[in-house]
This record gives structure tokens, sequence and C-alpha cells, in this order.
């Protein structure tokens, strides 16, 4: 590819890009003396479980390893060494080194379903914090005004409704900055939110007499909700490990409108497929639930096996599709556990007592996950995460979703 | 002396004390257990030439040192081995430990002639700095906020008018704050300027459970104008290091006004009797020539010798008293020089030509220093800091400074 067919397919689904010009010129001489791009995102070994959100960023990456350039997973574990200084979040505490490698193998465990681990780099801010002194600290935050650190959006924000900002906190900014010096990065990619600490890196850089890192941000993942940000706290996401049954699922709930922005930011789909595609979809030509079932299929496919996303395809029709359910069933929300079965339908108010759970399984009028239930004696495994039907003899349904 | 005796002398002259109730705890707590209080003063290696500004910290001192207390004559040398980290001060390149100790001697020479060596320790923050980490300096930084930063003076001003704070220089407050943890300060001076920073150890000490210091600070002397505080580049100051004759020399010249301020900040005077010297001056009991001369000999005695302070009294009169001189002697500062006496004339402007200097010498008609010159092939040796009247003919004199 040439280095403007790369650049066409680099700027697809990216919000800033700090310079296009910039990276033309960095992408010209990469081909030219065929050297790689040294591409870096910087990840928090505090929260190893990825989810599809995370994905948005690693499929970047993804595209410039598929173009031949070298992508650096680094792991900023020298402020996760140092935890939460100010002792008030007890939620953040301090990790060893044996926490932040089993967070690292987790990461790798995840991401390399996406990236190639063979040309993938792993490293660590440590190797470069570890031999900073105080000093170098303090040569470091020189290069860097209050005022300009100021104009951080959330900094502004806090300072005018005067919400304390302790003075480590300007420091990140720095650290995260020197980062790029120490590894040389070409390109940063990161979050929308990340932008502020990205250019700090790029001063930081010609400061230190390099060339500057083009800076390219991602937009923030909408979850399945589609409104907020995916995120693991608000219970709408597809983590990188559901499996396959769980990603399915959750695919197939989601807007038409959200299912297109899935197609953009989490497919290798080409900007030019995916017009033709909303065009196909707008005008009928192609309806939405198959779309949706492709990208259903395309999720499962890239974090388990192709085997997977057919297998989660049969079951998910054999289970939703085509019994005639009624729309407004009943959801109810259960802990992972191992039950009876009387004991569940019980609990879950679909009998008045358990002696009408064994009379009706008796009577084969129960039905879970598609098929008869035989034996009242049957033990239900709950796993977390989990989702299915019930059906009590004719009319009385019930969606089980077991918390993740 | 009772603890109440030691407070009222110990707040002679002092501007802020922060606070008055803990220091008298502390001094009672002192006593009563036999252990001495921890005083801690700070000075920076860069500038080891004292002049008597600073020395009025110093007395300061002096007096906890004879009430029995531990004074700790700290020498901030960790950030002076910095330098400017930003690279823009030329003028103040990073030190070096040798540099360091070189100027440590320096300052221990003058500030002995006031205090007693035996019972006065020298620290250095490096210390305790070099094995600090980048970790420990995130720590230290997360105690305190932007804003409260902000509020120092210098840093508020700056900030309105949009001038470039960089963010190390939030850091040094730290710095100077930790000091007093890790010397577990009872009590810290300095002038009114080092106010903010001083508390700022107070919140530090808070922060790790020690007992919080005493901050006292001195005011920052005037120099001999009476307007700009004393300084060495503004040529306003009377240094440790002056001659008996210069230090003289200039106590004599300050205002009727200023002499009174020295006494109150530059002697071991007690309360009670600076009032009753000021009473005696203004009432005309006492002569404020005669108290002037008290206080150049109290000076030239505390950093020279009493033999100093006399012989310096005796030059003194011979030179300028009872000689007919004129007020209004035109002044020339000179730079430090060996000259012909001729040619000096001439440069002076005291005579239109060697040949008339030598005519004029010849006919006795020029003195310097009080005695006629008598060989105009005399050679005169300007000493920095030399100060000396010349007469030529009747009428013409002149005032000559040597530069120092």
């Amino acid at each position: 590819m040439t280095p403007e067919q790369q650049l066409t397919e680099l700027k697809k689904g990216i919000v800033d890009l700090i310079s296009e010009k910039e990276l033309l010129v960095k992408l010209k001489k990469s081909q030219k003396e065929g050297k790689p791009l040294i591409i870096k995102a910087g990840f928090d070994p505090n929260r190893p479980d990825l989810h599809l959100g995370h994905t948005v960023l690693i499929n970047k990456m993804k595209q410039f390893q598929d173009f031949g350039h070298r992508v650096c997973f680094l792991i900023g574990d020298f402020t996760a060494m140092i935890g939460d200084p100010t002792g008030k979040n007890e939620t953040r505490p301090p990790m060893t080194e044996d926490m932040v490698a089993e967070n690292a193998k987790t990461y790798a465990r995840q991401v390399y379903k996406i990236l190639d681990s063979n040309s993938t780099a792993v490293t660590y801010n440590s190797e470069w914090f570890k031999k900073f002194t105080a000093s170098d600290f303090i040569r470091l935050s020189s290069q860097y005004t209050v005022a300009r650190m100021l104009e951080r959006d959330d900094f502004s924000k806090r300072f005018k409704n005067h919400e304390p900002i302790a003075i480590h906190e300007f420091l990140y900014p720095l650290v995260q900055g020197h980062d790029s010096v120490a590894m040389q990065a070409d390109v940063e990619l990161g979050g929308t939110d990340q932008l502020f600490n990205m250019l700090v890196g790029r001063d930081l850089q010609k400061d230190a007499s390099q060339e500057q890192q083009v800076v390219m941000t991602v937009p923030i993942l909408e979850g399945l909700d589609g409104i907020q940000k995916m995120s693991k706290s608000l219970d709408n996401y597809i983590a990188v490990e559901d499996s396959p049954r769980e990603m399915f699922g959750k695919t197939m709930r989601v807007s038409d409108e959200l299912m297109l922005k899935y197609y953009e930011l989490l497919t290798d789909i080409s900007v030019a497929d995916l017009e033709a595609l909303r065009v196909e979809v707008q005008s009928g030509k192609k309806h939405p639930r198959q779309v949706k079932v492709d990208l259903a299929k395309f999720l499962v496919e890239r974090f388990h096996s192709k085997e997977a996303a057919d297998s989660a395809e049969v079951e998910f029709d054999r289970i939703f599709v085509n019994k005639g359910l009624p729309d407004d069933m009943p959801e109810k929300d259960v802990s992972p556990s191992e039950k009876g079965v009387c004991v569940f339908l019980k609990d879950l108010d679909l009998v008045s007592s358990n002696s009408e759970a064994r009379r009706l399984i008796e009577g084969h009028a129960v039905e879970i996950r598609g098929e008869k239930v035989k034996d009242p004696k049957m033990t239900l495994v709950l796993s977390a995460g989990d989702e299915f039907i019930i059906k009590v003899g004719k009319k009385k349904f019930a969606k089980v979703r077991v918390r993740g």
C-alpha cells in the first residue's frame, strides 16, 4: 500500500489527528527507509479486563501492525506501583510487581486475540522511571507551566469549581509525556480523553530535540444502551472474554444505529464498504437483523473462532427465534449458583410451591433453553453472564440473566 | 531564664510568629524535659557572601542558642545541585558537591563570628533527598493542592499577570517543607519572604503526624539608603567580611532613624534598653553621632575584634572629623587598581595635567587620608571597598570610594 492509501485507512474512525501532514511525512519516510514507525499506546495495569471499548484502540494498533509498523503496548506500571498517593482512594492500593506482571499476562491474553504477538512489543514505563531521581523529576517538571497544565479540560473545570487538584496530578501528564521521549514514539494512540496528555508528549519530545509524535485519538465507544460510554461499572459492555453466547446475544440487542457505529469502530471494514452498508440498510436492501447477525458472528469469530460464531448463531436462533415468545417477557436477574430446578422456579415466582413445580415438570410443561425439563431433581448451573428463557405451561415466560 | 522571659526576648524584632502560644508550650516542655528545641534556618549555598541583612536571622539563631537550644544551619544543596532546571538562567548553573562544600566553609567562617561553632549543627538537605525516588516525589507532591500553592503571594501575582510559573517551582516549597519533617524541626526561622514556604513545613509535619514547627519571620533589613532592602546588587550593604574601616565608615553614613532600626535588628540590645535609647536620642539626652559610633564599634567588634573597633574609630576621626571638610564634597567611585599619584589626581580632574600635580605635591599642597603626600612618584594602592578623602590646595576636595 502506498503511504497515501495507508493514511486513508488509518484515518478511519479517528477523532483527532495532529497532524495529518506529519503522519504522511512519517509514513513516506518509513516506506522509503524501510524502517517501521514506533506506535505507542498506553494501558493502565489496574484494570486488565478489556471490553470492546478498548478494542477500538487495539484495532487501530492492528492496522498499523498490518502496514508493517512496530506496535508498542506500554504498561504504565510506574504510577500503578505508587497507587493513590493521597491514600484517599482505598480502591486503588499500590500494585506490587507481581500484580503488574499478572495483569500484564491477562492483557496479553486478550490483546493477542487481535494483535500479532510476534510483532508486538510490550514495554513497562518503570523501566526508565525506576532510574529516575528526584532531581530528574524536578527537571522534568520544569518543562511545563502551571498555566498550560490548567488548560487541560478536567483541570480547568475543577480549578474553576474550586475542587482540589493535588500537585502530583500535574506530574502524571509529564510522566506519560516522558514515556514518549523514552520510547522515541512516532505515533501515540489513545481515547479522546487522552488528547492533552499526548500533546504533552509532543512538547517534551521537542524539548528533547526529537521528532514530535503524531497524536491520534479514537472515540469513546458507546455501550449497549447507545447513550453512555461502554464501561464495566455501567453494565453496558461486551467483554473481550465474554462467552460466544453472551457476545452474540449482547450484540443482537443493540439498536440499528449503534450497530453501524460498531461496524465502523470494531471491524476492519473499509471506509467505502461501510458507506455502502449504510446505504443498503437505509434503503431496505439489507435487513438490519441480518446485518446485526453478521456483526455478532464477526465479533465472536474475532475473539473466539469461526466454529464458535456458527454455533452461537444456531443456539441464538434455537432459543430466541420463531418460538412465538412474547415481546414483554419479564426479565429476572439472578446471581451465579447451582440450584435444584424446582427451588429455582419457586424463587422466580413462576410457581407457588415446590410441589407445583414438580407436578408441572412431570407433566412436561416446563421448558428451559428451548428444551423440556424431564427430571424434577435436575440441578441448574447458573454461570455468570448466562442468559436463557424459561417457559412454564403455555403462558408463563421469563428471561433469566445471570449477573456477571 | 523562665520560658516566659525567653519568649519576650525571642519576640524582639520578629514580624510573624505562628504561634506565640505554641512557642511558649514548646519552651516550657523543653525546660521541663531538659531537651533543647531544634531550630531550623535554611541557607542557599549559591550565595555564601553574607551581609548584615542575613545576620538579622543569625542573631535570632544566636538567641535560641544562648537559651540552650539546638541551632541547625541547613544548607539547601539539593536544589542548588540541580541549578536552574529550565536552563534559562545561565547565572545559576548546577553546583557540584565540591562547590557546595567550599561555599559551606565560607558560610561557616562568617556565621561562627556570631554563633558558637560547638553547638551549631550544619546539615545538608541532600542527605535525605539523595535517597528520594521519583515515587517519593510524587507522594510528596500529592500532599498539597494547586490552589493552595497559588495562594503564595508571588505565585498568585504571576498567575494573575499571565507570567509563566514552571511546575517545578511548586515543588520547591514542598522540598523546603519536607526538610522540616526530616529534621523534626521545632522552630523554623526565615525572612518574611519565606513565610509561605515555612507554613508548608507545618502542614507536611502535620501529615507526618509530627508536632508542628513554630514559624518565625524576621524583617528584611533596609540597606544603607534606608529605602531598599540590603543587597549586594544594590550596593547598599555592609558585608560580614567588610574590613573594620569599611564597616565603621558605612555605619556612620546611615540616617538616625535607620540607626535605631539597626540597633533593634543587629545588636543584642534588650527590648527595654532599646526603648530607653530611643527616648534618649529623641529627647537630645544622647547625641545621635555618639550612638552611631557605639553601633559602628559594636558591629566591628562583633565581626572583627575590640582592638579593630577602637582603631577604626581613631582612623575615622583622624580622616573625617574636625578637618573643616565641606559637607558637599564630590564623591568619586573608582575601580580597584594601583596607580601613580599624579595620574590619579589627573584622572579625578583635581588637576589639569601631570605636571600640575607634580608641582602641587612638591609644594606640599596635596593631602590623602589626612596625610601630606611628599613623593610625586608614590604609588597609590586602591583596594576594593576602600574609602578616603583627597585634598588639593585649600579648596579642592574629593571623597574617593573604591568599588567592591
